[in-house]
């Protein structure tokens, strides 16, 4: 009970601790009088546990209810929380096989007849628990119970979560404050905000997560050692009791670093020895411990290229190791023939992921996974979708998202980007013709891949609230409940988030909605545009910079110049990257008629006059979207400051001074994008608007 | 004798080690046959113990004469060194009066007429190390002793060091390893460092020298205290020895931070006291130390502007605590309305230091001085010469130019600035009428400043060779040579560091003296243009990056759009900045027709088009100079390469590979500088040469 005694005295400061798991007091609770208060428990396991505690303390914080936990029995247990061997089934007249076509988290969430009970049956203890916070999300929403018979599985089989913290406290793209898991080169001694993400993450569905960098430094990379090991333990049985399995980031010369092995060569026949002692060392203390995430030969980290190894000898030592335990390896695609020349303009970044892994396909081991990040560049408001995605049928593949708003206003802008999610899992590769969604290849059920899901790069620190801005919480929700089910609407999510966080007052609720949904078109509007990017400051990638890559080594340009702008990636006379869609994606990315104004500048080089579909030119549009980008912030800021007395304080006051950075990075986005490309074109705006 | 053993032993490494003090055996010494090997020594200080073990240990190593040193009588001693009143002139038929007529450091090198003795007497101690480090220059050029007189003296009064050390033993744009001063918090352990640094220094006629960075951190601040003290004494011991004041820069906040005060203002009561206290203690340990260097309200540093106050007020506070121990305060003018708006093309950052001090003239103490950069922007490869140097006619001022190459190739590549200098020294400001030069004016003649003289922010670091580049030794070289006597001419300088450096190889004297000639004039080509500087990448300042400050916060802006550059600092239309200056010089940079090519752009917005008085247009002169640029550098690498063999292996393969640097920044530069104004103006190169 301390746990709820720390949350308890955490709402003092502020109730957006809890996120979504505010459980607020219902105020109308008669419709619940009968609310089940004798919580019977069937099965002993940790994750059981917590569902019970779960349910005891949000019972106890919506309805005031003081309920008990025991032993399961049939009949006087008015909770039923458990799996479906543990249940006497055949006492509420539910058939054993509607489990059979369930996987392993799904549940059951029924009311008995009688209505005087609710089941929470999970196909295993995960499956219960994700029942349980599916139970509370049903209370939190305030809707009958009666009748329910609820029966649900996730489509995705890894619903992961990567933490880019560093064993020194920092973040890599951390906009949150501090790593919850690290400091001082150390473990962090306190574990509550360790177990509190976790409960928000299993109530969401995530069910993996690697707890450091994918960019290893030399004390993370002692994690793979006794030295680190009992810690990493100690915080696997933290999130394995919520369901989550842990993984790390591994550094790919470990056997050089850690073994003295003269070599991290992946066919050296003593460096696969030594991954599978080492991989038999981690299982000893970690025995479901969920395997190694690697960024290899990118971005300057070792990796098989190093010894003349490509990445299937790469990965595959790794997956050799780790077989025996069930282990996977995680394996990122974010790997290009790092360095460009910007005088070359044949080269071209977009290809790499393809032209790299493509040729690959059925030669990874079945435990190896890809990880493909949506885009083919990185994580920009609006790129197309990797043509790589799709591309491998024999290749378990995993999709990447960055829920931390790395280019996308580092959790100072409003970024609501659900929406952009799910164009993406929406979106037709066409790759095994028609409706071959990106969602139906990363739920494994179009070419039966054995493993397969989708990452995210997490947006968490230890800011009292998570995420720094308050709003940017709807992210790590709306990505959980994604990847749980991504048929999902954005509206759903949206809704439900919203009311999770501020309660159902429809003044408050409508704001919120209209801002997290405008946001990212915003977002869009004044920074870098029709798809082409990167005009952001190097390195931290806040604030606008139109040259900012432009001369770069990392294969990041628009090629503006006086007459005009964007990237040839056709096939006839660009890059040919168009040429890596499927069918009819190919042809209308190639074709400078067909090709959607919004990504128009990714795939074609135009003039400032060249006219898109909406009618207006490219340089009016920059003009037009720039001027307005600014004023729907202006518009946001107004109807949050319309909320004042209606949300908490505390989060008034910090949505309220985000709003405010994000109005002077908006302006200074507007006025540089207009003043550089009306210096550059010379094209007065139509509308005569102040351009510097 | 350590010392001497411990220069040998790195001899081993590099010779380039003890630069321009090698002392190279003279190979046909027969004219030195007489040479003087009786040192005798009237008076009994440190500095002409110095002076002494410096001949001892300079006879030997180019005459391998084992040499003694004895207390002076007049016609025993082969080699007399001392100041004029310890001497017995009249042996020698030297009227003192001689001696009034100079100042403090001045001196008479003087071989007698039976050609027997060489006769080394300072006005003081000082002035006869001195004479001892010119007899040595004689020796090293192997020039004749036969019938020696000449009296000399500096023409300047303050020839000042400015160390940009922090005592983490980095140091603020170095380029030349850590510092020899500090380390890890604290002073240096081993000094000999510091010992030959002040060789090196006195040997050029170095004066003074402030040890730590102008930016004072937290423990620098701590430099003032009983802490510190003990070891900024020890260090002034040593640079005392060799005629050096050591001079501390001061946070300008520490009342409150090290006396707990309340504030800093400097109007406040307690705190004037407050420095007067420790102006006290400082000079309790340091008798003779030389005063505080202050950089005040700028770049975010706390000064009098804080508190509502202004320089005068924020200098003579600082001014009065010194003033009964003769201290000075080194008030620096790098000071602005930090923060503007590139929207905003009203402001100018240039007009900043002239607009700021010249209304506060005659309002310093005595002991202030006013240190102003030599240009008005910051080092720039090619600025105009600042319009306040002058324009204070009862407030003095010191001159500062930065030998460290911040903006001019880091030490990586080649700038041998004594030309920029020599610019700077012989322009004629105008102030007082024709004939109002620079160095008029900063040697005090002009105005009868009572302090006056030239500062710089040093270029040497740990590095075995002092300055990365072993080249970029000569320009601390020719800045001491200069500030004793800014009439020396560029190409003496250069002569005779060549020949201390190189020896007298015609082949190599003569590569190096081309190369070093033509370095600035080459850097600037294939640099930003005209005048208009900036086009680096922001914060560290190396490589090509043209819109790297265009929008930023510094005012450092060219304006260019597809029709034309440059910065309008005209009377009639633009900034004004223009009129700072005295009748023809505002007349002559106001002047579209008049101002001088290489300044245009600095001071007029031009077009492409506009034709140069060289003849060719704006756009075509940016184009000529970067391929120039280029092939100047490819130039300088098969001359250099040619003198493999004949120069120090170690110093060969140093320059080699600096100079390969060199060649990639430059191409760089010319392809992006080409590559930008090609695609804004879109002006093909009238000689179709490739531009990406």
């Amino acid at each position: 009970m301390e746990k709820m005694m720390d949350i308890e005295n955490q709402r003092f400061v502020t109730n957006s601790y809890h996120c979504w798991l505010q459980y607020r007091k219902i105020e109308n609770a008669n419709q619940y009088s009968d609310i089940p208060s004798s919580i019977g428990v069937a099965g002993n396991t940790a994750i059981i546990d917590s569902a019970a505690r779960e349910l005891q303390y949000a019972l106890k914080s919506m309805l005031d209810v003081d309920s008990t936990v025991q032993p399961y029995t049939s009949n006087e247990s008015s909770i039923v929380l458990g799996t479906y061997e543990s249940v006497n089934l055949n006492n509420y007249g539910i058939s054993p096989k509607l489990f059979d076509d369930l996987n392993e988290e799904g549940y059951l969430l029924k009311t008995t007849e009688d209505n005087r009970q609710v089941l929470l049956i999970g196909k295993t203890d995960r499956g219960a628990l994700y029942a349980a916070f599916h139970f509370l999300r049903i209370l939190q929403q305030e809707e009958s119970l009666l009748g329910l018979e609820i029966v649900e599985a996730p489509k995705n089989q890894l619903r992961m979560m990567n933490q880019w913290d560093n064993m020194n406290g920092s973040i890599e793209r951390g906009y949150s404050g501090k790593s919850i898991f690290f400091n001082g080169n150390d473990f962090s001694k306190d574990v509550t905000r360790i177990k509190d993400y976790a409960r928000l993450l299993s109530s969401v569905g995530v069910n993996a997560i690697s707890i450091n960098n994918v960019n290893v430094w030399d004390v993370e990379t002692k994690l793979l050692t006794e030295e680190f090991l009992p810690k990493v333990k100690e915080v696997a049985n933290i999130l394995r009791s919520y369901g989550i399995t842990t993984y790390l980031s591994i550094n790919y010369a470990s056997p050089i670093e850690l073994g003295n092995l003269p070599t991290a060569d992946p066919l050296d026949k003593e460096v696969g020895k030594w991954w599978a002692r080492k991989a038999e060392e981690i299982y000893s203390y970690i025995p479901d411990f969920g395997g190694f995430v690697v960024k290899a030969d990118s971005e300057g980290r070792p990796g098989p290229f190093t010894y003349g190894r490509g990445h299937v000898e790469g990965a595959n030592v790794l997956a050799r190791a780790l077989q025996p335990f069930n282990g996977k390896v995680v394996w990122r695609c974010f790997v290009y023939n790092c360095l460009q020349d910007w005088r070359d303009r044949k080269t071209d970044r977009a290809r790499a992921a393809y032209d790299n892994f493509k040729p690959l396909d059925g030669r990874f081991l079945d435990n190896v996974i890809l990880q493909i990040k949506n885009g083919p560049m990185d994580f920009q408001v609006r790129e197309p979708i990797s043509p790589l995605v799709g591309a491998m049928k024999e290749t378990n593949q995993v999709v990447e998202f960055q829920i931390a708003q790395e280019y996308t206003g580092q959790q100072k802008d409003v970024c609501y980007l659900v929406p952009q999610w799910k164009e993406v899992l929406d979106f037709d590769t066409y790759s095994d013709g028609e409706g071959s969604t990106v969602k139906s290849i990363v739920d494994g059920s179009r070419y039966n891949y054995s493993h397969s899901g989708i990452a995210a790069v997490s947006n968490i620190g230890n800011d009292i609230n998570w995420t720094g801005n308050t709003l940017a919480q709807a992210n790590l929700y709306g990505f959980g409940r994604l990847t749980w089910n991504p048929d999902l609407s954005t509206e759903t999510i949206t809704n439900e988030w919203i009311q999770f966080t501020f309660g159902s007052d429809p003044t408050v609720a409508g704001a919120v909605e209209d801002i997290l949904l405008q946001s990212w078109r915003t977002y869009e509007n004044y920074t870098a545009p029709l798809g082409v990017g990167w005009m952001v400051n190097p390195d931290h990638h806040y604030g606008p910079n139109v040259e900012g890559y432009e001369y770069s080594k990392w294969g990041t340009y628009h090629f503006a110049d006086r007459d005009g702008i964007g990237v040839d990636r056709t096939i006839e006379t660009g890059t040919g990257y168009a040429g890596q869609y499927f069918g009819s994606n190919a042809e209308r990315y190639n074709s400078l008629e067909d090709c959607p104004d919004e990504l128009l500048l990714f795939f074609h080089h135009v003039p400032y006059s060249h006219k898109l579909h909406s009618g207006v030119t490219v340089i009016q549009h920059i003009y037009n979207t720039h001027f307005q980008g600014v004023e729907e912030v202006e518009t946001f800021i107004k109807s949050w400051n319309e909320l004042e007395g209606k949300v908490e304080n505390w989060v008034f006051e910090n949505v309220k001074e985000r709003l405010q950075l994000q109005l002077e990075n908006a302006k200074e986005w507007r006025d540089r994008i207009n003043t550089y490309f009306y210096r550059k074109s010379g094209i007065a705006d139509e509308k005569n608007r102040t351009i510097y």
